[in-house]
C-alpha cells in the first residue's frame, strides 16, 4: 500500500460526515467543515432529543438551512446515511465514548473523536483501547482522538521537536491560556470563583480537576520517544486573585480562586524528564499574565519554541478534528493516536485531492 | 497492518545501519547513532578512495574504534553487510544521489537520505522520483529525504502548526541562522566574503546559489494543505556587513557581503501564500542580529511561534537522519517525504521496542 492511498475510491463523491454532539464544539467543527470543499455534512445527531427534528443548519447556526434534520439516534441516522466519518464532540472520557465509537465502528465509519482521553487511551483506558482497536481493525476502519490539548500542544508539537535532538534530557512544555470565554461547566471543574479552602476542598474531593489530559500528553511523548515513566505527580494549586476579575460567567473577588495552575511531572529512572505546566484561569491579562504556549527541551541541541497568545483551544481543536478527516481516510484500520499519522494540515483545496495518492497529490 | 508494524521481526537484533559518506554531515550522524540502544553501524563507505581500509570509528573520529574497516565500494558493502538501512550524507541533488539510491534500493536496503532536494522530490526531479518510487515499492522498501530544512522547520513544523486552523490565508516563516561553523564550500555558496558587485554577479551566474531548498519547502506545504501554486519568486539580496565580521574560516570587510539574504514567496490564485525568508551569514551578533525560527500564518486562528537562537541546522539534520530510522522501518514501501510520515521523535529506547507495534509500544 502507499502511504496517502485512501480507503475510499477518487471516483466517490465527497466524503460524507455526520457530526455527532451539537454542543460549543459540535457546532464549531459543523461552521468549519461546511466551508471545506470535499466534505459533506449528510447528518447530525443530538443527544439532547429536544433539538430532534429541526434543521441542523438552525440547530448549529450556520449561515442557511442544511436540509438535515438533526436526529437523536445514532444507530438510525448511521444506517440512513452511511457516512465515511463520524465527527465525535459529544464528551471526554472513554467510558462514555465508547458505546458511541462501537456503534460507528460497527456500522463501518471511521471516526475523530475530541474526546480528551481518546487523544491517548492507552494511558487511562488500556483495556477499552485494546477493544475498541480489535474492533476496529475488524472492521477496517480508523478510530482517532484529537484536540489542542491533548493532542497537539502539550504532546504532538512536542514530540516533533524531540526530532531534531540528538539527545533528549528532559521537557518542560508549558501552556497559559484564558478561560474567559468558557461557560459554567469549565470554570466549575477549575474552581474558578470558590475560596481557597473551597478549591483544596474541591481538590481533595475530585470537583477541581484541572486539566484534562496529562496522563495522556505524558504517555504519548514518552512512548513516541522510548521512555519508561515510572510515575506521574500531578499538583493543582489555586492561581488566586489579587484584583476583581470578571467574565460573563463568573466574577472572581480578590483572595479568591481565578483559576487552577495543574503541573504534571512525569518521572523515567527515578529522574523527571516531562513536565507539563498549564495554569488555566479567567482574566489573565487583568493582572498582566500574558497567556502563551512554550516548550522547552534540555539536550543536545536544547529547543526553545514559544508562541504569544495561546493557540486558542476552542477554534484549534474544532479545526483539528476537521483536518484530521484528511489523515484518518488515509490511514491503517484500527485505533490510532496523532503521534501514529502524518502531520496534520489545514484543508484549503478540495480534501478529495488529498486522498488520492502521492502520485497525483505530489504531482 | 497496524500503523507501527515493522518490516522487521522484533525478535532479531539491532537494526542495522550502513553509513554512506564521512563528511561533516556523516561524522555527526555516526557519532548520534554509535549512542543509541538497538542501532549496529555495520558499514562505512566513502567517497574518498583514501579513507578505504582504516577503521571506521578512527576516520569517524569516534572515542573508539568500531571494529569496521571503511570501505569505498557501495555495492559491495551492501551485499556484504545487508543493512536494514542506509544513511545517505554524500550530496545534496537528486541526480547526484540517484545512482548510490538505486543501489540501495536494488539491494533491498531503506534509505534515509539528507539530499536537500530529496526532502520533496517532487518539486525539481519529478521524473527521478517517480522512478525512484517505483523502484522502492518493487523492492518493498523506502526511501525519505529529511534535515532540517528543507525537511523540518520550514515546511513539516509549518504544515503541523496549519493544523489548528481552520483557514490559512497565507504562511511566513523565517529562519535566521549563523553560517560560523561552516567551511569554505558552504560560504563560497552564500557570497560571504564577496563585493556587492561580486555576489550580484555570482547571483547572476549561478555561483551564488543561497538556501538550497525553498521549492522543496514550497511544494511540500503546497501539497498538504491542498494550494495550486502558480509560481514561485525567489530573490538573493547581499548582507552588507558594516563592521568586520570574522571566522576561521572567512574574513567579512566592512561594506562587503557576510552573507545572502534569500526568499521564496508562492503564489496560489495570484496571491502571495507562503513566503519563506532565510537570511544566512557569518556572525551576525556582531551586528546586533539575533538568529531565530519563527512561523507566522496568517488564517483563523492566527498562529505565531518562534524561538531563538535558530535550531542548529548541522546537529539537528544528523539527528534527524538517525531518528527517522525509527519511522522508515514502520512505514510504507515507496518515496515518502516527511509530511507523509508520522512526526518524528528522538530516540531515547532501544529503537527495537519503538518498531514492535502499536500494542507493545503503547502498553
Amino acid at each position: 500500500m502507499t502511504v496517502m492511498t485512501s480507503k475510499r475510491s477518487p471516483a466517490e463523491g465527497a466524503v460524507r460526515v455526520v457530526l455527532l454532539g451539537t454542543g460549543q464544539m459540535g457546532t464549531a467543527a459543523a461552521r468549519i467543515l461546511c466551508t471545506k470543499q470535499g466534505l459533506d455534512l449528510v447528518g447530525v445527531v443530538a443527544r439532547r432529543p429536544d433539538r430532534a427534528g429541526r434543521d441542523a443548519g438552525e440547530v448549529l447556526g450556520l449561515p442557511a438551512p442544511l436540509g438535515v434534520a438533526v436526529t437523536s439516534d445514532l444507530a438510525t441516522t448511521l444506517a440512513a446515511t452511511r457516512p465515511d466519518v463520524v465527527l465525535q464532540t459529544t464528551c471526554s472520557r472513554v467510558a462514555e465514548a465508547e458505546a458511541e465509537l462501537v456503534a460507528c465502528i460497527e456500522a463501518g465509519t471511521n471516526v475523530v473523536s475530541i474526546a480528551e482521553e481518546l487523544a491517548y487511551p492507552w494511558a487511562g483506558s488500556p483495556d477499552a483501547a485494546s477493544r475498541l482497536d480489535q474492533l476496529a481493525r475488524t472492521h477496517d476502519v480508523t478510530v482517532l482522538g484529537t484536540g489542542v490539548n491533548p493532542g497537539f500542544v502539550l504532546d504532538l508539537l512536542v514530540i516533533a521537536l524531540t526530532g531534531v535532538c540528538a539527545h533528549v534530557e528532559s521537557i518542560t512544555a508549558t501552556r497559559v491560556n484564558d478561560l474567559s470565554p468558557y461557560g459554567p461547566t469549565v470554570l466549575s471543574t477549575q474552581g474558578v470563583g470558590l475560596t481557597r479552602d473551597a478549591f483544596v476542598a474541591g481538590v481533595a474531593d475530585g470537583t477541581v480537576v484541572g486539566h484534562f489530559g496529562f496522563p495522556e500528553s505524558v504517555a504519548m511523548i514518552a512512548s513516541a520517544l522510548g521512555w519508561d515513566i515510572d510515575r506521574v505527580e500531578q499538583t493543582r494549586e489555586p492561581i488566586v486573585a489579587t484584583i476583581r476579575r470578571e467574565t460573563p460567567f463568573v466574577v472572581v473577588e480578590p483572595g479568591n480562586v481565578a483559576g487552577c495552575r495543574h503541573t504534571a511531572v512525569a518521572y523515567a529512572g527515578g529522574r523527571p524528564v516531562i513536565t507539563l505546566v498549564h495554569p488555566q484561569q479567567v482574566c489573565p491579562e487583568a493582572e498582566g499574565i500574558a497567556t502563551g504556549d512554550t516548550i522547552e527541551i534540555a539536550g543536545e541541541p536544547p529547543v526553545r519554541l514559544s508562541g504569544s497568545p495561546e493557540i486558542p483551544g476552542g477554534t484549534a481543536t474544532a479545526a483539528l478534528a476537521v483536518n484530521m478527516i484528511a489523515r484518518i481516510l488515509a490511514a491503517p484500520s484500527g485505533l490510532v493516536s496523532m503521534a501514529d499519522l502524518p502531520v496534520p494540515a489545514a484543508i484549503e483545496g478540495d480534501v478529495r485531492r488529498l486522498l488520492r495518492g502521492r502520485e497525483v497529490v505530489h504531482a
